[in-house]
């Protein structure tokens, strides 16, 4: 299978990429490097398969359109990830997430490619009553720019399943870990350790809950549904969703210790305090997972294994932080 | 107080304007008369508490920047509102509805306002499982663009809500009928009457089951809601939305026989068949408005009534079948 990769050199994208090279299949990556890191496109690039573009979704969608030619599947993984940052730029989210989905779907359809599989977020359900949270839970209220954007992009890619038949995939993902993982509150933590071993700064009370995924689980699942069982999921709806996480969750507090053992440190820990890192942040996501583990996916990396993995990743690429 | 009404020469809009400026509040109104019409605001113009200005909420941000100084509450009521033809124009509920919203909170933002009150739409819910259908209902699959469009511009709002601390109501309409009613079934099945007495064309079996509310109703419900008891609703949340629409529904058909009956016509119904009228076209549309209910509201409109109020006013309006 021919296939496009969006955001093909960031995190879960080159991730993704590697994965899809090795189970033989012909890769078109596209990235504008505004967060994406060439890197880690070394291995896919020694690939015959793989085929790579610079281009700005946002704006060079023309080219997109000369790219996707013949492709049947298109990976949209391209995004703006930076949740935090939504507030004080409140555009780059609808330009990088809602406006980027759009022109990536009006390319398919040009081009009469029907097959998306999308990279959401738990940010999309705000805080949540339901805990673990199924993909069929209440309208949610948006609690950051960002959950507002992927929502958004949600929303369009159901609309194109209805009115133009697309096959749509939505991945509604926790956080991800593993190698790779260039930012985020593991980032964060080695970052300050690796500059201060004595103390640790760490946002909000500690108490916050949140589960994580390991990047191999991750993809994994999205191959799986997308593509392996693809067929007889199908049959139900031209457009389903499946939230992806580990079924557990830890406290950040915790997250902060198996770092700290990890880095074999003994810091202070300055906790910021208030219930949540900062506003948008939700101080408890915990996804039901059980659609995707009915299909057949089994989670492999418990979230201490995966923090502990990252944070080792961390230290054996420390140039990562020069990237940031 | 001052406001903004955007849609101002809108069938929602026009009536919204006049029943501020009965209630002696002062009101600026934007319209660039896309689907506007010039004639709905021939009364709010007599009035010296009434501003208008012919502007482009898509291009012209920077005019509305200045108009919206001092205003205290925005009523974005401006959109494309032609479901239908949403797939023919793949761009426009973007940008008429999703872009347009994110200037106006966007204008907001800049000139410190908060207060927003948004017309949303009954078409956000997809085709929901439960009715008569409460605004907590499950995350839906949206079947049009249009649907889309609006969802997101409900994920911005609350998004500005929560980030920016704005003040949301948003109200998911039915389909509104009454006087200036300018599109919809009624419109065409009158329309097709007055050309051809003897036939009517129906999309769909006529089966399809729809909630009608009159938009004096509508009205009192958003100014009650947003207005009057603002304060005491405002203590649960920023952001909350509302179904708006007679606690009962008709079918195509019936709405069809009182049409007739009001015209003193007996034409022959050729029914173009299928379950709904189009792609997108959701053939049971009918809300939980317990909520609005609970807040003091009533509805004095029944469906056969606001048919048959329609269908008179268009008779007696014909004028308005020139403008579309």
């Amino acid at each position: 299978m021919k296939c496009l990769v969006t955001g093909a050199a960031g995190f879960i994208g080159s991730s993704l990429v590697d994965r899809l090279l090795k189970s033989g299949h012909e890769v078109i990556g596209v990235d504008n490097f505004s967060t994406g890191i060439s890197e880690f496109l070394v291995d896919a690039r020694k690939s015959p398969n793989f085929q790579f573009y610079e281009l700005d979704l946002l704006s060079q969608r023309n080219l997109l359109e000369k790219i996707i030619v013949g492709v049947e599947a298109v990976f949209h993984f391209a995004a703006n990830a930076d949740i935090r940052g939504g507030l004080a730029d409140s555009r780059k989210d609808l330009e990088q997430n809602t406006l980027v989905t759009f022109n990536v779907l009006e390319c398919m359809r040009k081009c009469g490619i029907k097959r998306i599989i999308f990279a959401s977020t738990a940010a999309v359900l705000g805080e949540p009553d339901i805990f673990p949270t199924p993909e069929n839970c209440i309208i949610p209220k948006q609690t950051s720019l960002y959950g507002a954007s992927k929502m958004a992009c949600e929303c369009l890619i159901s609309a194109y399943c209805e009115g133009y038949e697309f096959e749509g995939y939505v991945f509604r993902f926790v956080s991800l870990l593993g190698p790779r993982y260039p930012h985020g509150h593991v980032f964060d933590f080695v970052k300050k350790l690796l500059s201060d071993p004595n103390r640790l700064e760490i946002l909000g009370d500690g108490q916050q809950r949140k589960s994580y995924l390991h990047i191999d689980d991750c993809i994994s699942a999205v191959l799986l549904i997308s593509e392996e069982k693809r067929t007889a999921l199908l049959s139900r709806s031209r457009f389903e969703v499946y939230h992806l996480g580990f079924p557990d969750y830890c406290h950040v507090y915790e997250s902060a210790n198996w770092i700290c053992s990890e880095l074999d440190l003994k810091p202070k820990f300055e906790f910021q305090g208030g219930d949540r890192g900062w506003i948008g942040d939700n101080p408890f996501v915990f996804l039901d997972v059980g659609k995707a583990i009915d299909v057949g996916w089994k989670p492999k990396y418990k979230i201490e294994q995966s923090v502990r993995e990252t944070a080792r990743w961390l230290i054996d690429n420390s140039w990562i932080f020069n990237k940031r």
